[in-house]
């Protein structure tokens, strides 16, 4: 699939929904009678889900492939019917639709819900948290799904794992960024918990919904942005307007796509139907986490050899400072509510099981694979 | 589940066959008579399902957790009765026994059927190849299941990737490697397409069972071995005997496990149950690396704190010899035959895309987030 064009779906959705913040997304003003209604018939479930994600991109296909499994699955005992982004509410709404009962099943990233749960965030990525593999050891084999859903299970959702980015970039930059006081001053974009670590350094940390990004650093309105990764930064052009592109994106080492499906009708499915549902989830993570790598492995090669841009990686006496601070910053924001601090807790204890093995594997690998020409 | 009892399943049978050759595993004497039928009653297809794995490691349990799913979701139209290695068959007479039609669907991993294809060793993994997330991007975005089943094909097979190990360790000694000198006279186990790298180093290969490395390596008749990963040493004990524990296993950055059905019955289900079985498949192949990733960090942690295990990563120059030699052998080993040729340049042009991607993003990453005190 086109980069671009898979890229872009899912940027603009997210950067719009970081820049906008959440919180304020208004309860989906469902009159429910003017929406299609889910219905059993001869023992047969149909399920309304709604995308977050447009049509187009690739998360738009990973979730009509969702449900053409499930209905495939189970021979028609249970199909879903799928709006994406806009096609029956507003791509935001699509947690309150599936809260309201409007619709059954949804997708979206935990992230864009933190309005309706300040813990909801950690579910999604933490700066210098998990990588995508360790995401997903935390999930499936050391209760992550569980200690999720004690979030979702609150708003009356049940929630499954459904794709992972893999690891971000860092952000794009006109002048090369070596101290904190290149920092200092800086007007740049990036939402979330990484937007509030460079706070911290002095950064004018700028919210745009993602549409307006590019002209904003054309006009110098902003100095930098971060975005995604190769593919959904390729396809925004932002290699025509900035010079500079950083590594390793720290602030967002993996972020999570969830799958949130009304608790009473996923308590309500017989074990088959469960089995088929948690199967698709399953199945979409490993292929949306395959498809950008995929995909990003040809972008990155395209930036650099095709359009010439400046790799930089962040030094280390830079990168020492921002992990300095996150490592205050992050306990301090998680130990605002109970669920957050358990949350965290709960990812930090994995999180210090991994860092030794994760070095030492793929890392020490990584580097290694440079001295064969293969 | 405890690192000992699930990691010596893995690495008992897969080092046995390493050091045994697979090559001249005998056709399965099938008298079918002897052996449980396929039967179809009802419209509902029952298989017979031959795992290469034990029944109490997580190979075994995770088979039988694959089986339970395609019962569960197809509502019983599809149930597969699983024998564990050594239940039905010898464990390394699975592949045997699928093509022969005593059993339907078997599970083990690519490099062990050699004897059958010398080109699908390179399904498995190879010398500075691609990672986990790599071969995933390469099977299900980049046409890897389509290139593999040319090979399983042939056979009468069809394959589904089913589990992946994960990178390995480069293995255990007794004293410190710091050139190529030091490999030349050692008495050495590691088979395969790494091994053939030690030996033009003058390492002598040693090939033993599993079941003998520990006490060879005791007496002096092995020098050092390598294994699996952090998990599975572990349990083996190496650390009782080998002193230095050496990374990054440069010669198995991810070991893929296999599912292979017998291309006829895979043929004739309908749109349904292949979905289900595919879908069995992605969510084991997702599962292992997760449980094999959530392992190895525990396992890591105890080997370094609990039983002061000396870690060392092999030097640069040492890595640029081994690495400059894999770039000569490898395409030599590969051009033998056509098929093994074509799909090792297949790997290979994807593994020129990924490679950059790879340490921008997780190699740069995972240095990082040494810098924060999470």
């Amino acid at each position: 699939m086109h980069p671009k064009k898979e890229g872009d779906d899912f940027m603009e959705r997210r950067k719009f929904v970081k820049a906008a913040g959440v919180a304020g997304v208004a309860a989906a003003a469902t009159a429910a009678s003017s929406f299609p209604s889910p219905a059993i018939a001869q023992g047969k479930k149909k399920w309304i889900g709604v995308n977050t994600f447009g049509k187009t991109g690739a998360l738009g296909k990973a979730m009509d492939a969702f449900a053409d499994f499930v209905g495939k699955a189970s021979d028609g005992k249970l199909t879903i019917k799928v709006y994406h982004g806009g096609e029956l509410v507003k791509p935001f709404e699509s947690f309150d639709a599936v809260q309201s009962g409007t619709a059954q099943i949804g997708w979206g990233a935990p992230y864009y819900w933190t309005g309706k749960s300040h813990a909801i965030q950690f579910v999604a990525t933490m700066p210098f948290g998990l990588n995508a593999q360790e995401q997903n050891g935390w999930f499936y084999n050391a209760g992550g799904i569980e200690a999720s859903n004690k979030i979702y299970n609150e708003l009356g959702l049940q929630f499954l794992p459904c794709g992972n980015t893999g690891n971000q970039m860092g952000g794009w930059y006109n002048k090369e960024i070596n101290s904190t006081d290149d920092l200092n001053g800086l007007k740049f974009r990036m939402p979330g918990l990484g937007g509030e670590i460079l706070k911290s350094f002095g950064v004018n940390v700028v919210l745009l919904p993602g549409t307006e990004v590019l002209a904003a650093l054309t006009s110098g309105q902003i100095d930098g942005t971060e975005w995604i990764g190769p593919a959904s930064d390729l396809g925004k052009g932002l290699y025509k307007v900035a010079k500079y592109y950083y590594h390793p994106g720290w602030h967002e080492p993996a972020t999570v796509l969830d799958c949130f499906i009304s608790k009473k009708e996923f308590d309500a499915l017989d074990d088959g139907l469960r089995a088929i549902v948690e199967s698709a989830a399953a199945m979409t993570n490993i292929k949306l986490l395959s498809f950008f790598q995929a995909v990003n492995n040809a972008a990155m090669d395209k930036l650099i050899n095709e359009h010439n841009v400046q790799m930089r990686e962040y030094n280390e006496d830079l990168l020492k400072a921002i992990g300095n601070r996150a490592s205050t910053l992050l306990p301090e924001i998680a130990g605002k509510d109970p669920m957050s601090k358990e949350l965290y807790e709960n990812i930090i204890a994995y999180r210090k099981t991994s860092v030794n093995w994760a070095r030492l594997s793929e890392g020490a690998f990584i580097k290694a694979r440079d001295y064969a020409d293969l």
